[in-house]
């Protein structure tokens, strides 16, 4: 069954996120621009979606001022996160540590988010499990985890 | 476009997470649960969601054990969170805070969670903007927010 993108007569604010964030592939292209994609081809290439689906993805996230097009090298436009795109990071923080807890990979985790600082990993509620404090998007690292490594990416026709 | 359910080539936490929660009206269905909706026909008035997508949803939430059938008074059941389904809860708290602070509704947000202990709304790291602490669900309240009443449920068919 297909639904409408919206959520007719939801007024909540968590229905409002869900009207730009809740769309298939969305919060994990928001997740890729977190851990450095920033060229369309790269998302393709990474994620293995169809370009059509990514098209529209990157078109509502833009529009949305989740993401903003800024020049990139050469001619190739690049995808960057504005302030409320790194607002996000509480919710694909949450949604990713819930992943990894009641499903975790074989292996363990493929990517570990740590603090910059200290290179402690960071908890489900954005803390850092060394020192205790609240880490902010800009002191975050990504780091391979010691789970299975990624797929080769697709070509990209 | 139809997109499966499942993400190809993805083996990332996130993707597993919304395997399960990324379906249109899936974590709106989890938000009411812990505001308290048990019954099928409460969900259905209070999201007015279509039934058959109702179903589905309450399917695979229980098959993935976030939410749990229960008996409930008469011959109805109910349907309560799990302990998987209340780790949710950071997941929500920080889309519906994100959904606040980017798109606010006219007049303010409808119900804000509230730490019961002292009364002071939680922020969107789920920490009591009055004492400073880490609020677990066991201690939250939902309250009236000063925005716009919800409207009155659409009619059980």
């Amino acid at each position: 069954m297909t639904l409408p993108r919206d959520y007719g007569g939801q007024s909540c604010a968590l229905s409002r996120s869900m009207e730009i964030v809740g769309e298939r592939w969305t919060l994990l292209i928001v997740r890729d621009a977190f851990q450095g994609v920033r060229r369309f081809g790269e998302f393709a290439a990474h994620l293995s979606v169809p370009r059509a689906v990514l098209t529209d993805r990157l078109a509502t996230l833009t529009g949305a001022g989740v993401l903003e097009r800024r020049p990139g090298a050469g001619r190739r436009e690049v995808y960057g996160l504005t302030a409320k795109g790194i607002a996000l990071w509480p919710a694909v923080r949450a949604l990713s540590a819930w992943g990894e807890r009641f499903h975790p990979a074989e292996g363990g985790a493929r990517r570990v988010y740590v603090h910059a600082a200290d290179g402690a990993p960071v908890d489900e509620d954005g803390r850092c499990t060394a020192c205790g404090g609240h880490v902010p998007v800009a002191d975050l690292v990504v780091v391979p985890g010691p789970g299975p490594r990624p797929p080769a990416p697709a070509p990209i026709p």
